[in-house]
């Protein structure tokens, strides 16, 4: 299938500012959601795959001119071999010798490898027609693992294991697909950035409770303590005792400083508080983990590699895997920390950098293939009016997506006349 | 002073090639060694501050893109004042609202963070007239902790309990000066390339060992395990039994694999073991540290930060401390890593991304101030030629730089006239 080859490859640093105080978190005060975009396009233009990162600045372009040069072997290959045993591919992309001692495996050249295997997932799902939930659950178990790269996680996780975890899924499988007509919840984190006043906090959350919403998330970690500890009240009172409330920190604690706040925080009985502590410190999480049981731990989105993962799972110092596919080597390695996390016992719930138009797709098929609970995905829906096929919810439920591909075409990234 | 006001700011890109075989090793196989170098210029172009980062191949450019983002705000500070709180202005870079997604604190930015810094504690060392470890030693202890970045350390090292350790040191200084006179050993890295044959590495031994070297290193980690360990037991021959061996696995084993060879390798009594699997698999080096002793694990090139670094040596996972200040951010994170494993009772021998230009300065510091053991100190001496002022070795000593700044100046990016 000719048509099918990578003929062009293309990075676009598009910006989008975001309306006053949305975005804002204790650490990321004034951020612009930026994606760090690559097209691949095959030949004669017929199809395009697009993915991307996000980050929060003018980084963007470095993102993008990592891009440039990681996709570089890329050209010519046909979209259906590249993806017979893309977990090579993926390897060769991380372990690139003029750029590898820049990571390794993690910083601007691992979000350059998101961005390229994003858009791979996307073409290859286009290529076949169908939306990537469906491209993946139509993979036999073998073929899945193989657009994997496992290295590095042998003594747990080899292809066998790997291959073995999908199988046990399959008779259970037609069960669990009733979440294809019904979809799953999503929750709210745009009732609770970090600059909106108590009073926007309250009426963003009562709207969100009227369009159907049940869980909300609040951003916490000001250098006033007590005016998190006052927001936090405020959220449970909102959202009723029946409802779920999170709280995150974004990294800002010490460690002494988020066991105090955890402890406050959790005589609210939030579901779960997030980035506690800075992401390396995966003993500081550990340890807040053992501390503020029953509430759990929840990290991921600056988790960058499926290794780190590894070590988080096996100190118990997470329990809701917010592994994000634009911060991890794409939809491929985001595959992999699932199937580690099965392992383990430990449910995923997606932090959507891509604003939930790719983890759409996954948290169906983690669900159906793996049984992971699809308790709920992040919602923010900031940059919605830029998708070609913005993800749709029905009142506060995830509508199945039914386009080819992994919803992360862009409006103005589209040839002229298909926007 | 205005004269010392930082005036111009430049990102040069600077490439080297080495001769055949020279750098290779498991991982890199044919590396170009390059160098992201800042250069902060004085008014008039009185003194020109030099700092650099090494990488090994085309995404040197990226690093020298942030560079030139992030080091904006030192523009038009006098180095003096710079430099008497720069552990605040080392976070406020580090926490770039527009770059710090692209880390946090590790991979590109994080790199472009160290050449910055290198770069202002030259040019601080020279504004003063001295070599880096005289100005080092000549601050007070208040005045040296207030040029690192604590955050995150708290429940370890705050800014009281970092100021104890240096001011216990104090009357200790006199009796370890005489290293000043005397030198310390230098190890010879470039025996033992991954890509020289097997007489070549012996040949190179025994010129060594004429020109005094005692210790010696080899690159393991070869597809072809017999070659690493028909290798290994040549070196111990070569060096014989008193002679000092370490074995260098750049990453590439699995824990598996890691298990198996370090069992065989460590019956040649080895001193260290260096980097046997991937840096962010922290517990696998802890199992191995476990396993393998009475020989250490030591590793630190790739650990990119002091949060890593102490996660690290809370969880007994490295012996000797390869910390490296064009890894870290720079000289200030690369004192800040020392004083935390002086707490662990760790030694530091670092890594030499600097080819020892500016770490020969740190080994004296620390040993004076800290009572790190100089045990040894990396050497590569591939780009000599290029640096104003070498490193210098008497036989396999090295002898304390005399010269104003952090020797870091190279000949081509010298003022016409001054090469």
């Amino acid at each position: 299938m000719a048509s099918c080859s990578i003929e062009r490859i293309t990075a676009s640093d598009l910006r989008y500012a975001l309306p006053a105080g949305a975005g804002s978190d204790a650490v990321h005060t004034e951020p612009e959601y930026c994606l760090a975009v690559t097209q691949l396009v095959t030949a004669g233009g017929k199809i395009s795959g697009t993915g991307f990162a996000l980050t929060l600045g003018e980084g963007n372009r470095l993102v993008c001119e990592a891009i440039e040069m990681l996709a570089r072997p890329l050209k010519g290959r046909p979209i259906d071999e590249l993806m017979a045993d893309f977990g090579r591919t993926a390897r060769e992309l991380a372990d690139d010798p003029m750029l590898r001692w820049l990571g390794p495996h993690k910083g601007v050249v691992h979000l350059a490898l998101a961005s390229i295997t994003n858009a791979c997932f996307d073409l290859w799902a286009k290529s076949q027609g169908v939306p990537l939930w469906q491209l993946l659950l139509d993979l036999e178990p073998e073929q899945l693992v193989a657009v994997l790269d496992l290295s590095y996680l042998d003594e747990l996780l080899d292809e066998r294991a790997a291959i073995e975890l999908l199988r046990e899924g399959l008779p259970l499988r037609a069960g669990r697909s009733a979440i294809l007509r019904h979809g799953y919840p999503g929750y709210d984190t745009s009732v609770g950035w970090m600059a909106y006043d108590d009073s926007k906090v309250c009426e963003l959350t009562k709207q969100a409770i009227d369009n159907g919403f049940s869980a909300f998330k609040l951003k916490v970690g000001s250098a006033d303590r007590t005016r998190d500890l006052r927001r936090a009240a405020m959220l449970r009172g909102c959202a009723g005792e029946s409802g779920t409330i999170m709280f995150d920190a974004n990294q800002q604690w010490t460690l002494p400083t988020a066991r105090e706040m955890c402890g406050e925080l959790s005589k609210l009985k939030p579901l779960w508080i997030e980035e506690p502590t800075h992401p390396d410190d995966m003993m500081a999480h550990a340890a807040l983990s053992r501390e503020i049981a029953p509430v759990k731990v929840a990290c991921g989105e600056h988790i960058p590699n499926r290794v780190v993962f590894k070590n988080y799972f096996e100190a118990h110092a997470v329990h809701y895997v917010q592994a994000d596919c634009t911060r991890l080597g794409g939809v491929s390695e985001f595959l992999t920390v699932s199937l580690l996390a099965k392992k383990f016992g430990l449910p995923i719930v997606p932090h959507v950098g891509d604003m939930g138009q790719i983890h759409q797709h996954l948290v169906l098929f983690l669900h159906i293939a793996l049984g992971n609970e699809a308790l709920f995905l992040e919602h923010i829906p900031h940059l919605r009016s830029h998708f070609a096929f913005p993800a749709e919810l029905d009142g506060a439920r995830y509508r199945t997506p039914q386009e080819p591909g992994a919803s992360t075409d862009l409006k103005e990234l589209l040839p002229h006349g298909h926007a």
